[in-house]
């Protein structure tokens, strides 16, 4: 992998983080077991995945066929964290961090949009990954646009 | 805050959460300062909110300007984790955490897709949040369907 340093990229000193701890819940199966092999990007035409539920979240799963697309939150466990200017063409011109959707982010955490194909008991087909085989999984939900509230109304849900 | 177990709710035992470290890189500042005040869903002709990044993380908004809409990932920092099963409605119906978009669950991650208005320094003023004054901010990206990678090609991003 590469973590070296581009031309004009700027990194910056930080304390170790420890603002807040994640619990991985399980781990993402993917044909794209190198760095070089992972898309930029998932499409949701691209080959079948797996989100292997560990015990006891698989039971967490109830409900969620009834959705046609995820979020996918993953975590990025070979990303550096500290390059706030980043070089994505090695070109000498940098962009910030934020304007970018680079692995290499103070928080690495992944997100796409899966197609949901069908759940498989702690096992989650989809399509629409980038990311290496073994991710870390940390999160799935509805996809905002299907997803209906299931709560009764409070406040603040109505409309000025 | 309401952290009681509803009927047929279920959490679960889990170890301190300690597979992953989290950096918080700002604060989010909304009109909203009690959990009763926030809407279940942030919506785009929402009140103005502030992303407030801290040094060093500002020069990361580099470029970001060129974007209508970013993803925005908070910590959900009031929440339980461990609600497997959980009854939205509090009527003894229950769904997987996985299914909902709940800020109760194993990683309190929130997301949001919001618009961006305008970056005055360290601040990025946006619309469509739904978390409490003072949420601590994780990440901030392009959103994804305007985005369109900087970097050359690779051969895993060529069709088949």
């Amino acid at each position: 992998m590469t973590q070296k340093l581009r031309d004009n990229e700027v990194a910056v000193a930080t304390d170790a983080p420890r603002d807040a701890a994640l619990h991985f819940i399980g781990r993402i199966r993917t044909p794209f077991t190198r760095r070089d092999l992972c898309p930029r990007q998932g499409r949701l035409d691209g080959p079948d995945c797996r989100l292997v539920l560990d015990a006891p979240w698989a039971a967490g799963l109830a409900g969620l066929e009834r959705y046609e697309f995820a979020d996918v939150l993953y975590w990025l466990h070979e990303s550096r964290r500290d390059l706030v200017l980043q070089s994505p063409r090695s070109d000498g011109a940098v962009r910030g961090v934020f304007s970018l959707r680079s692995p290499v982010r103070p928080n690495p955490i992944g997100l796409s949009k899966v197609a949901i194909l069908r759940i498989e008991g702690p096992e989650v087909i989809v399509r629409g990954l980038d990311c290496l085989d073994g991710t870390p999984l940390i999160d799935l939900k509805p996809d905002r646009c299907a997803y209906t509230i299931a709560a009764p109304d409070k406040p603040a849900d109505r409309s000025p």
